[in-house]
């Protein structure tokens, strides 16, 4: 069994970088905070006797060395990077959790056939630059490396250039790696483990999503003196869509999440009618055919919808992944090694999105879950206790022992 | 009558100062452009032998002497300030009308009973500042010093270090001045004289105004992994009250508008359902009793609105005028003017607030209106002609010499 003390102190330690304004962090991708964040992170694994590579993303590679000099490695990561009011788990976990297996692993001088990799991926939130799960997409080669390095934050800067800023550009070819398998813990994000009281949870699959960007041009106009029958009103046809996106998402329950949760009117100024208001609609569901269900109805009743108002409607989609299925074998090596451990376990398919989404398309994956409090994530008041943290980190360790081979 | 070709440089020289991305104007109160803007109408002022005072709220009020040592003065004036992007008429053509009708008396060496005071007043657009009419509203009375010098910009920074900051913070009291009468000519902003094809609107009455600032909260969470029946959804709150909102206003047609300008998302996350939306509702009508209505029926069912889904809602009211009623021999001179010079001309009720609505509690006021292409304001393409310029400015001029007396 893991160190459960030692992992909960380092999740409080790299809480200190970046910290929020409620008690979480605000410690986004190619931030200063996230460059201080990495070079803690280096630091505790060097202390290990990792070795690291980066790649041209970003991504830091803490290498354990195996037995067998032609065995691929074992993967194990997430993310350090967070939400610009993220929780102290949400991603560090996985990352804090895989260092913390391999300290044990030294602590007990075992050896495994295969090496161990503790993988910190760059931009897994998307919050900064979209698409969420950047630079793992790269990696699976979802994305070109050109594509992500022209993503643009809101102030305009770019992935490529910030990269380099924060000097963190490494030289690697991004998915040169072969991977054995791919390992990654995460806190729930969801209530389902709690409210079924279970302490892990046995992920089988990913829901798919579609992050689409509605772009409605209206006409800039004086909200005093322009009649109601001479506007063309794009804050009234975004109204509309956030109503038919909630009604599409209603009508595919159970399993189906749709919502807003980026908007930008301009020139936003009270007394003027927005030329322009932009939004970010994020849908998902487990079903590949819901999934496209709700992408056809949404964008048709958008076009109507703005068609009726007179507003133009464009539409990009700025994220997107199909619903995963996750390795079997792992799979059953992560509900065995909870069953062995004699922690309660349950199936479970990820709410969210995760870099094991798109590892899992040029490796077998899969995914361990713990419980968070009131099944509350993306909030600064994101919470765990150290049992549930270390529980999970226990049948990480069973797991990716069995699969590394002793 | 005036020289329309020395009104027309004149209004193209200030659009020079602060311009726009699309041919218009970005000079927003107490920006530095602002107060480049304010040098050069001082010095255009002080060539045409005017003296200058300039009060607490950064007012500036260009005295032209009268014969009679006992005669208060009669105003002139409107604001150089504009949206963010706005275009290069709204405010300024009143203000420099007013500097051209006095360039038109001292070439013809006309001298009035009554001093005349050009005027420019601060922050009238109120679009970095709510409310709207700030310095006018102080001068009549509606809100303390102290009230507007503690408005804030979206950065946070107060309207009092601001009027500082750009060297503009004068020591006359506001409001001491007592006005014989005062004379505001504007862009109509509104679709209605142009397509009733008159040069002139014979100004009889204002609209009154709310703005509604919404503050909803809802809670932050994880847009993919928090399911439909678990989310405060502030967002959707928003979009139901917008509805809402367009619903009231087209109840009350005709003589009624609604709508939204100014939008906030925190954290404005693509993949975080917003923990608080901020937003304004503008509601204006020329009927007391539909103002009241409107404002009633709103509160009351954005409050139904956000407890059906759970989400708390707070209303603050950043900006309020009444209906105006403007002074009837003020009218009835503007309309005469018209008459005799030959210029078609209706009663037009102003569907923008303007300074002349707090000018008209402490003296008689009144105003006189232009078309405006399209009936486009509080855009870059905001446009008029020469022609309709001059005609208004000499309406002005001629009202002006009957009340100032020659
Ligand atoms: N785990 C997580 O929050 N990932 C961010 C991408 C997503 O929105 O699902
Ligand atoms: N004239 C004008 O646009 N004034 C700004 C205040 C308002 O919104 O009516």
């Amino acid at each position: 069994r893991v160190n459960g003390d030692r992992l909960w102190d380092m999740l409080m330690e790299m809480a200190k970088i970046g910290p929020g304004i409620a008690g979480g962090n605000n410690r986004q991708t190619l931030t200063d905070e996230d460059a201080e964040g990495r070079r803690l992170f280096q630091r505790w694994c060097e202390d290990a006797g990792l070795t690291m590579g980066v790649d041209q993303m970003g991504t830091m590679f803490m290498t354990r060395a195996g037995t067998d000099p032609d065995a691929l490695p074992v993967y194990v990561g997430s993310h350090l990077d967070t939400q610009p009011t993220g929780g102290k788990y949400d991603g560090v976990l996985g990352v804090l959790a895989g260092l913390e297996l391999v300290r044990t692993m030294n602590d007990l001088g075992i050896k495994t056939k295969h090496p161990i990799v503790v993988t910190n991926w760059t931009n897994e939130e998307g919050a900064r630059f979209a698409p969420a799960m950047l630079a793992s997409g790269v990696f699976a080669g979802m994305h070109t490396l050109d594509y992500a390095y022209n993503r643009k934050d809101m102030e305009g800067k770019s992935f490529g250039d910030e990269l380099k800023r924060i000097g963190w550009l490494g030289d690697e070819e991004v998915g040169a790696r072969k991977m054995h398998a791919y390992f990654e813990y995460h806190i729930e994000q969801g209530p389902i483990l709690e409210a079924e009281q279970k302490q892990i949870g046995v992920v089988t699959h990913c829901q798919g999503l579609w992050w689409l960007e509605f772009t409605l041009t209206g006409r800039e106009a004086h909200t005093g003196s322009t009649p109601m029958n001479m506007r063309v009103n794009a804050g009234l046809a975004m109204a509309r869509i956030l109503e038919m996106v909630q009604e599409v998402a209603m009508s595919e329950q159970p399993g189906a999440v749709g919502g807003v949760g980026q908007m930008k009117f301009s020139p936003n100024s009270r007394n003027v009618l927005p030329g322009t208001v932009v939004f970010t609609v994020d849908i998902r569901t487990p079903s590949q055919e819901k999934l496209d269900r709700m992408r056809a109805k949404i964008e048709a009743q958008a076009a109507e919808i703005c068609a009726a108002l007179g507003v133009g409607c464009s539409v990009e989609a700025v994220g997107h992944f199909d619903p995963v299925t996750f390795d079997e074998t792992l799979v059953a090596s992560v509900r065995n090694a909870a069953e062995r451990l004699g922690y309660s376990h349950m199936n479970i398919i990820s709410g969210a999105g995760h870099d094991a989404c798109w590892a899992a398309r040029v490796a077998p994956s899969t995914m361990i879950m713990c419980p968070c409090v009131g099944g509350l994530s993306h909030n600064e008041a994101e919470e765990i206790s150290k049992d549930w943290a270390a529980a999970g980190c226990d049948v990480l360790l069973q797991a990716v022992l069995e699969t590394a081979e002793i």
